[in-house]
């Protein structure tokens, strides 16, 4: 099934403020659902929106947040976001910080209270947009197990780091800190098919290909796999994702990041607010004159993409570059949705008289 | 051989005072070499002080260098070098972005022109000190290969973040973005063992477990070994370091980097100056009363060291906690120097006129 972005957004717009959101950050959220759906991240996308609605169902989701700065220096802040959507709250923390070095040359926000984000790259990319250099993370509900331990305490605890060019697009590192996303196991479990060792881990902590075992108490494992391949650097990474956004911000952290799914509880005694992002900006011309910046940025790309590769038919992939590619291609064919989605959205459209999809 | 932490720092600082450092340069460069070698990093300590002379001889580093800012905003800042030792630059660029911060929230200074730093913890514990986020990374000469590639294009391009706490010591995230750094292998050639698979390629790009392998055209891999379980990520962290310390900074970047080894001449035609680091810091209570942050920050670590393993022996280790066990033990017991690097010290004193260790 294939559905035009225009017609998408303004549905995923009905149903955002069908559950009480204000025009503009119904608007915003559905924003940030599409751009991952057009970049091809699909588990990122309107596939959640159903989430995010039974999430408002067990009223742990505002719709109306007063959201606002309780800490700040010149280029630093701490933002609540009132139990607002992450969608919403993420990219207003992004335009606080752009402001902030607009004036000063950089600027960061951690932000508590908050709700699942999204993809980090939207956040990043708004900065790219200001010939800034954008930063973006958030912790997300405990997954994936240190190294050594079978016990899941942190995220997949995305971090993005993204960086304008001059003639060829941003350069967009935006990753989950395990070994492989979350989605990526999704698509393994419905298909029924095993996943590469060194993905998770049963409940024992042994290396299992079943993909149905982080249900049965398994677990991500953080990116390296094992301590001989440096799972210790992606369980580092995880913490550093998790300290930033959560410990900084006065957000919860480790095992007490709330869930998404709305079927689980959110953790008793948790130490902070909702979960925490980490948003930041930096000016190009902050160090360097934009133009050379953006020269030297387009070198580096040229001399990236043009390596010798082991399959010469298999070049080198520049980060951020197949999903600019999908997101050209969407843009004109049309967002593909799996039927379970489709249906998914077009129950929401039943249940808040939205036209169908 | 075991040598006193005081006695291997003078020794130090009077072979750099030899090459022609000012007494502070040497006291700090020094100071920069020996904390590498008390927490447990032989590779980056006192082995390397004869790399760093020969270099000098080459004409590569400069001892008398003007270190100078060449743009800045209250926030931010361009370093240049002068061709100085990073073990000097990088300090003194993490100071000029901890004034920054102390002043207006964060500082973040980007270096080109400089030589290798050694430890990128080093300088970020000198944030940590001033109860702030450090941050620090470098690019360094070309060992790893992208995703997909033959061609060693990026340094081991290491990356800090340092976070303090309150009871317990420093969270301290310290690691190159290659699967295994250099330094392991180097201990596997020496030994004549083998090394794990998914470590190094071959010049054709087929994993080998041969640790000689780098010096016949291979390459090392970039944290997550392989597409599957993520070498891009490993890429994108490495492509992320070299982007911020080279190409923001106007230093070299990608294959440009200049060698550490003095045997091996600088590219031709290179796009900019020497290499490049960056370094940053961010004032805890720019977002959060210091208190809070280290009272949730000793929760993080108890959370964490008390997770459940698959080995009851083998706890989580938190990052940062071996290096600082063996910065205890070495301050009291003495630095083990293996023969070679012990006789290539004397090598030194001798041509120096120093007095013997």
């Amino acid at each position: 099934m294939l559905i035009f972005a225009p017609i998408l957004r303004i549905f995923t717009q009905n149903i955002f403020t069908a559950i009480g959101c204000s025009e503009y950050h119904a608007e915003l959220a559905a924003d940030v659902l599409l751009k991952s759906d057009l970049r091809g991240i699909d588990s990122h996308g309107v596939a959640r929106l159903s989430g995010y609605v039974r999430l408002w169902d067990k009223g742990r989701i505002n719709t109306k947040p007063n959201i606002q700065i309780i800490h700040e220096t010149p280029t630093t802040a701490t933002v609540d976001g009132d139990a607002g959507l992450g969608l919403v709250v993420a990219p207003l923390a992004m335009d606080m910080a752009i402001k902030k070095a607009a004036e000063y040359g950089s600027g960061w926000v951690s932000v508590r209270n908050s709700n699942h984000f999204g993809i980090a790259g939207y956040h990043a990319l708004i900065a790219v947009k200001n010939h800034m250099i954008g930063f973006a993370m958030t912790n997300a509900s405990p997954l994936v197990a240190p190294t050594f331990s079978n016990e899941p305490l942190l995220g997949t605890n995305p971090m993005c780091y993204a960086f304008p060019a001059g003639k060829y697009p941003p350069v967009v590192i935006d990753m989950a800190t395990s070994a492989a996303a979350n989605g990526k196991l999704e698509i393994a479990q419905r298909s029924g098919k095993q996943v590469p060792e060194g993905w998770i881990q049963d409940a024992q902590g042994q290396f299992t290909t079943d993909p149905h075992a982080l249900k049965s108490g398994g677990s991500l494992l953080p990116l390296g796999s094992n301590r001989d391949h440096g799972s210790h650097k992606g369980f580092g990474l995880g913490a550093t994702v998790d300290i930033l956004s959560g410990v900084l911000s006065g957000a919860n952290y480790g095992p007490w990041v709330p869930p998404f799914v709305s079927f689980l509880e959110p953790p008793a005694n948790p130490p902070g607010l909702g979960l925490g992002h980490f948003v930041g900006a930096m000016r190009v011309d902050g160090f360097r004159p934009l133009e050379e910046f953006a020269a030297d940025m387009d070198n580096w790309i040229e001399r990236f993409k043009s390596a010798t590769t082991v399959d010469p038919d298999q070049k080198v992939i520049i980060p951020g570059e197949p999903e600019l590619e999908a997101e050209t291609d969407r843009l004109i064919n049309g967002i593909p949705l799996v039927d379970s989605v489709y249906n998914d959205l077009n129950e929401l459209a039943a249940r808040f008289g939205v036209a169908n999809l």
